[in-house]
């Protein structure tokens, strides 16, 4: 049985489910995926203070997962917090969904739009784009302006979502549309429909690529930069 | 039941047969694959001239393969050749051993090196590098200089390309190996365990990347460049 | 006597013919250029699935040229489909048209724009771009939409390019215009005249830049990647 | 009176010491420097684990400073941890050591080389070298093997570092050496002497560029990406 | 002392005052400032031919400035010219004002806007963008078409400046703007205030960043391509 | 009668001599090309002070070949000096040797080093690739240490010139070569026949990219960035 953990940084549990369901409606028979809420830190990521602040919570999460022997780790940020701390830790593969979902939408043409939550989360997915090589597939990055939260509440979120997702296809002549928000998860399918282009959803896409790399062995080479951090006493908050 | 085609684009069943059985090994339940032959060209490919020639099989393969209903398609050849033109006759997603692979070893640390059979190979490996935006990952190309077909044959084959990779890891300080060359698949393991460090065969990634895409439902965007070519009357070969 | 073929790698004859008066036009004394049609493939190239069906056409020409001893070879459609190839066969230089046309354009100012045929055909013209170094001069890529053998037959298809020519330019402030098909090159001077603004045809572009190589004594290298293909037994088409 | 904070990230009092020392040597009349430690975190910072888990310190010291009106912030780690969420929350201007460093070396040739503490760090300063632009003037990256807090108490460090720094030049031919690490701050001047070739400190750098910035009247812009984050409940660790 | 010129190299005094003004108007005490207008050459900078032509009066001032143990220099033009060379006469630290106006701005945010005085002026900012690392920061080039001279005389000039600022910061989505132009110095608070965004003078960051080179006692690298030019026999024009 | 001017920016007639000699040995018939040596400025260009001080003399026999009527003009100086501000000046195009040369290589594999004079002239061919889009083409700078005019006089030249040619194709595992100095125009054929690789001069090279380009019609474009630079009243040196 391959076990995956799939880590919302944010503490909220409501989003966690939502992101659980997403994830385990795409594994493969004989894995085991579970959402896993970060115990502290902020209860949404819209900031980069908000973002570096999720770091310890997740990287706890992290730490617990390997005492249970977890196979894998799905970051469940479009941000990717705390990517390359979790890769010291974990034994085996961790993905971001800004990871997966960018290299997934590659695969689909010649270039993709980025559809994300708040304006000022875009320059965080310009420097992941860049980072993971997908730049030169990403014609461009739209924000609809919904707080990560009222994604699940707010009832106008998922025909916000579609406009800019329609709209972004439409300015960017793109081929695809990535979702920029673990929030999002479940407006996938419906938008691809709504809209008719293949719409990429960052939960299932890393979940799915975690899943792969454990059926081929693969995890982080753990000779060089990616090796297990030297133990050190830390001063911890008073 | 999923089924998924992994096309050789060289007419050298042997080697379709090793290229099965590694991608059969990592497949779900409920996905089927198969392994498929081009039926014309040329027996393997080492130059430009070869790759170019093995397009029209390969796309005679894709043709064959839609009209049976294939679900998706694996181009099991590090050129991916013909890659954009089988993507436009496609209705399901069509992934090329080389983007599979380096996508792959992107996940597993800061960059990889690619050992592939001859040196004249290379070139094509950096402009596929570039094109899937890995180039940033990739920090050097190595050539084992062993015929393809002699992967197979040649008894010291294994021996030669894992003295490669462990020499390109020395060298490049790299995390991780990328084997260039749908002929090593069932290399990959034993020499992974041999040096140490993850060694990524491109077969079996290309695999369960089509195998995830399948899963999420997603395909080429088919609103632009990659819509059906539209339909002619070619002239054949006298 | 220096002999240049310029090949159209599609089957229309009428095309050859433009192509061929437009290239002999700016030939120097002692130097004859042939135009060459594509005894096999497509009749037009507007989708990756033409292009790379155009390709076996395009090197059976170069084979029959090494035969006959010509010096040097001109790929006569903006894809360059089959560059690569063309120059391991080729004894003396290969240039496309594509490649010709953007170097040319980059001597005339700080960025020129492409205009090309049918929209889907652009993310070709990117490609090359990038491939040949172009990309920081080229400032936009358009399309007219008019069917490449439109060319020749809608009385409206000059004045259509030329618009597409002058806007393009307003949008892009570039310095220069290139021309994205074969099958415009007889447009180039006129629209030039029209627009104020230089408009280069790769046609002659590459017509001139293989003579000034033949001139210079200049041939690919073939010590590496473009020797010679190795001899091989190839599996034919039933 | 203008006031900056060379903050410290990690905890070890010692180290901020001899970063006061040198940021204050440079400081002009008029503006007061103060070494500040981190109060939680990680010793000293030699992996990515260390690096987030030293940023939530690090943020605490930059709100200690708000609330006391600091004019600007050195963030004194060759890593730059938490540049991003520093500048969300401070009202001046926040300036990473590794940046500082690098900007300051492109002005005094055609490239540089640097020079750090644990090979494991290369890679982040790789990923730095990037943001910041400075990739096209760094043509090498060297480790010395020294961790972090030997630095100070090792007596062959300064030698070793020099030869590390010699090397690095001669290999690079480059035409300056930055030093990757806060705690090799005092020995800037001497390997400089040793070796012939100017070498920079990014303590001394980024204190003069906070410096200037406050002296112009600049600071973060506030209008997107930078602005304060939004107010929001956090969970904190149990 | 620490003596700094920062030289006008257009032959304009009342513009090299105003220039001296603010650069005076941000040295550290025990800094001394002087305006130095070029001998010879142009009265305004405003095309290639220009900035070439310039280039001798700026470096026979250079000369002087070295005969007289001046410490380090401004060249105070957008165009930033002639700095290799000035790099290979100066003892120390040379500076351009496009150079450090985009580093600086680089530090306030995510991304800048250039507005420079005349449209045909744009490329060399590009140009010199990229030269510095700093393209990744300039989301646009913007003119407001006042000659340079105009901006001291024209009335409306500022105010022109300004809304130019304002519309590129809007369109761009940009967190600074950099004026391009040293005539535009004076201006440079006002337009702040009026805009609500950091504006960043060239002439001030420039001086600044030569007083921080001097002070930490950094100089161009003089082993390679810096080093003083050989001395060689001129033919001076008749 | 095409008449062309291929201008030596530096003093030393007996090197315009052999440029001129090369030059006129590949023009067409009907075309008329002249050796032109800059009437002022350095007897050699090997640094960036000489290079600067020879772009008046430079422009100089621009506006003497516009007074004339001049069809086109190569730049003869690997440094390509006064490219931009020369295009302003002149009706017809202009072409520096580092372009044409780079260019030119460009078509006869994957990859070219190139020789020059001084190891620090190197920074400066750097540039020029990147200029040019040329650096992803170039595998190597190389120096073989020679200063300029000894080329003509040093009767171990062309031997040296070529051991570095050799070594550099074998180091960099090259397709071609590109020489980086107008004084090794006549070794050009020399050095290929002796290392068996393509070697490119620049000054044949640029010679026929102007004739082509004259052949062609085509001139830089004027609308913009390189129109003819505004009349002014310069001040001249007392």
């Amino acid at each position: 049985m391959t076990r995956i953990w799939v880590i919302n940084p944010n503490t909220t549990r409501a989003m966690t489910s939502t992101i659980e369901v997403c994830a385990r409606a795409v594994a493969a028979a004989g894995v085991d995926v579970t959402g896993v809420t970060s115990e502290f830190g902020p209860p949404s990521i819209e900031s980069h203070y908000d973002e570096a602040m999720s770091v310890p919570g997740l990287l706890a999460a992290i730490q617990r997962g390997e005492a249970e022997g977890v196979d894998g780790y799905v970051i469940a940020c479009f941000g990717d917090p705390g990517l390359d701390a979790a890769r010291e830790l974990a034994t085996g593969p961790v993905i971001g969904i800004a990871e997966a979902a960018m290299q997934t939408a590659s695969h689909l043409g010649r270039g993709f739009s980025i559809v994300t939550t708040l304006g000022r989360t875009i320059g965080r997915a310009e420097e992941l784009a860049e980072r993971y090589g997908m730049s030169r597939f990403c014609r461009g990055y739209h924000a609809c302006e919904i707080p990560v939260l009222d994604l699940e509440t707010d009832p106008m979120a998922t025909k916000l979502v579609t406009e800019a997702c329609r709209e972004a296809v439409e300015r960017d002549r793109s081929d695809a549309v990535v979702l920029g928000c673990a929030g999002m998860a479940d407006m996938c399918k419906r938008i691809s429909e709504e809209i008719g282009v293949p719409v990429v959803d960052g939960v299932t896409a890393a979940t799915l690529t975690v899943q792969s790399l454990v059926t081929m062995g693969l995890r982080t080479g753990k000779r060089g930069e990616f090796a297990t951090p030297p133990a050190k006493e830390y001063v911890h908050k008073a």
